[in-house]
């Protein structure tokens, strides 16, 4: 199977007036990100607030969008959950419907030790046959992998091959990559350290931005990554810095990204409970950042 | 009815060797727990891996433990889930089968600002005729409610009515006591600060340690809460306090928990993953607990 | 000599316009508490901004409350220095003056790890014959002496005898009185704890408040601690809560006592730099917080 | 004056036997580092003990550095203090013996919040004629200059003018130099993010690891930021990230460099206490680092 890299889109789930997943809208969505040349797409991430859907739900979105796709990109399903048995039952799923890959965080609760940590990925990791991309996010999980226990699992787990760093910072991806004895594909899961992954050496970006300004990541990355233009990759990082400090900074991410779409054209839809809808305040925010990069007019 | 007040035990979910509920194993804990004297009882909560359990397991356990009490003691029912809509469907559940009420943390996934962990307290007090016990615990959650909040909760919200207070210290529930305008009942929710939550006008305690030491719990709060005699009380503390300070701090409660109730016969019963089994040097670390305590002889 | 016990007030260092120290007001202000009351008087501590002065004039003030307290109150000096070496001059110097104790907390810059934390004390108690109180302030310091460290010091350095706790919880001093060899002896230093910390066995506080209203802390102590008047301290702990609270939370607590001191027509004085004045805003609510406690009239 | 760039070595302060600092051997080893190309020198930063001396060492340590530097490379001086008016009083010598600047930390005991930083800074920038460069280190100073007061304090304060950035990540610094009106020249203030702030524009590094090894941290300096050779850049910091590990993550960095000294013929000399030598795992951990390096011979 061909690598992950590039812009790996993390989709929103949009939801309609009645809390529902709002599948036409999300088919819209998806049509225009393929459209825009995003390199794969990853759905019930975070982002995805695959922690606010029901289990029936999460198998039905991962079914959706791996058939939206029609195989024009590779899919990544996220597939976390609190213990490796329920992780393995929809990493198996994904593995069925053809996912090119499923990404798992430690589970979210449980605040486990680093012992605890590689059980659980040793457990998936043996009982599916698709790569994993091992989703480090201390302020979700509560949890920071450690360079020790990530290097260890890159060493031992085969399918274990890719690292989401969520620390917000770079050293923690930079170095198991340099002191791992085997491969460790590095994408970058934090917004505004984007360019400085991609220098670092990060092959993708999981990236929320994509959702909206599709084209000038893959910009960022065609020219950070792939060109080496690394002064050219940082003009457009400027351009999209004010957008990405906004989405890391604000506390309300997936509202954002929503609210974006929405003034866009796009499907953003509604939040499901608990998150409430941006004030006006804050969507004029976000407005006049979108009228900044030219996305659109004010 | 009556106030939930004394020894609250929160409940393991013991499960067999097929990682399944061991019902039998379960009620034979409950029996003992009520033979004991406990003021009450509460499943679902953290210490019963509540997020460990499928959506039908959690509906199955919630109806096991109601039966098996059989109107002795109140039973609580944990109902938090990361939206409100599903806390709600599992809240009226639990009101449909008798619960004396339910306890619900901020969804632990999140991290929702103050206005949206009040939004989501507001929707599931709206919907639900029993009280609530709003649960604090900003290690799992990652959310802090403040004391601002937390006032505007109990002064508006009339079914939120116990403050369970896990911050690891006693200023925000005593405070919150004092100053909002309703009241504001105070259940302990922090092992080695049951003394000093009693001796501050906590009527209550949901209680880990009850589970393999009720008596001395019941003592406990008879002494300090009950007959106000502080220096009794904290006698009996002080042959509590080696116990509670590992249930605290090993990082491992429910394991500790469970292997201790294997330790005196109790079904204790085995982890669900991602947690493992204690350690040989961990076991006997708690079974000289024990032994120190004269719960078991050496 | 006599344990130290009771309210011992950590002393403000007034400045006048010019910025250099108010000695005659500092004066009336040491007569003014040992009138009231007070059991001692602590010089150059945080509160006493001991870090602000030069070595100069911590010599001088010592030298200066020594003598204005003429022997009627025990006196502490604050000898809190980054190196020993230093430590050890100002501690000697605080012996040779007839000091009841020196209190010192860990190097405030330098983050030593435990071995050397250790090592610190060590040298200092070699170097003198009166008891020190050990000083755990890790907002402060950055520093957080543990559980072991603190037993280890307290078991095998004889001049240790005291322990000022201000972690901001009650459990590490209650914890290190409970489980070391020998006698360790409490002095709370948290305002808003001082209740619980006298409930759990301190026999004194270092006393910011009683700077202002020194017969009510003196109160706490007598009911609280000396007749174990449990629910007659609470009460007046309710009245002082106000306060506490405003010491300890607003980021302030220098600036708040000297602008009390001010309001109550004690030598509160100037600020030394980099401090501000509190604002008009900030004042105001002192201000109520001191009618509200019947300090001053509005 | 000409601008501040490459490699500013923040010196060690050697220490003889008795304590007292060696100046002679502080004389070689500016000498070895003006003959290895380093392209200035910082005395009395955290790595040179400011902390830990007394005033009269303070002035003497940086009229010494002055002279011996021969004005072959500029030097700056630390003149941090808990007050601005100390400050004031050792910035001003700074100036009248010849500094090219000086480099200020906010007070690091009294945790001052951001408008008192503002204030601190303001009159030390009023009072002097030479650059100063705002040393931002929360982990140190308890307190983490926001990015609105560092755009504030440079926009408004003429002499205000480089920005050591020690928070662990790279955004603050990046930020505030877009979005300040005024120029913000970075200097990297840690070890291991030099190879990061050179890509993002930081024209120096305030640097420990150039105590030892001077020809790669300028090396790195001209590949990376000077000639744009990113990839080159790399492979050199490659080399030296092991001991810009080591010396970040140890929590004993001055132990450290003096003990790397010590191994290469320089003038490491002693430690001031509470600091304690290495153990001699440590000691054996950082030859082999200086092995790999090819700094030394095994």
């Amino acid at each position: 199977m061909k690598d992950l890299q590039g812009i790996i889109t993390v989709l929103i789930t949009p939801f309609d007036k009645n809390d529902e997943v709002d599948y036409k809208g999300f088919e819209s969505n998806i049509e225009w990100l393929i459209s825009q040349g995003v390199h794969g797409l990853l759905t019930l991430g975070s982002t995805g607030e695959y922690a606010s859907l029901t289990d029936e739900e999460r198998y039905k979105v991962a079914e959706f969008v791996m058939k939206a796709a029609k195989g024009r990109v590779p899919v990544v399903v996220g597939t976390t959950c609190e213990t490796q048995k329920r992780a393995i039952a929809f990493s198996k799923h994904a593995e069925s419907i053809g996912a090119a890959g499923v990404m798992i965080s430690p589970p979210p609760y449980c605040k486990p030790d680093m012992e605890q940590v590689y059980g659980y990925y040793k457990d998936i990791n043996d009982a599916i046959n698709i790569p994993i991309i091992l989703y480090n996010n201390p302020w979700t999980t509560g949890v920071d992998v450690t360079e020790k226990t990530l290097i260890k699992i890159f060493d031992e787990l085969k399918n274990v091959q890719y690292l989401k760093d969520s620390t917000g910072s770079v050293q923690r991806a930079r170095d198991v990559k340099a002191y791992a004895s085997s491969e460790v594909k590095l994408l970058c899961g934090w917004e505004d350290l984007a360019y400085e992954n991609f220098v670092l050496g990060a092959q993708g970006w999981i990236s929320v931005s994509s959702n909206v300004t599709p084209k000038l990541c893959i910009e960022l990355f065609e020219k950070t990554y792939a060109a080496k233009d690394f002064s050219g990759g940082r003009e457009v990082y400027d351009k999209l810095l004010p957008m990405l400090r906004y989405l890391e900074n604000s506390g309300k991410l997936v509202q954002a990204v929503k609210s974006m779409s929405n003034m866009l054209g796009l499907a953003g839809g509604y939040m499901r409970g608990p998150r409430l809808p941006l004030s006006s305040d804050e969507e004029s925010e976000l407005k006049q950042i979108l009228v900044n990069m030219g996305a659109i007019s004010n």
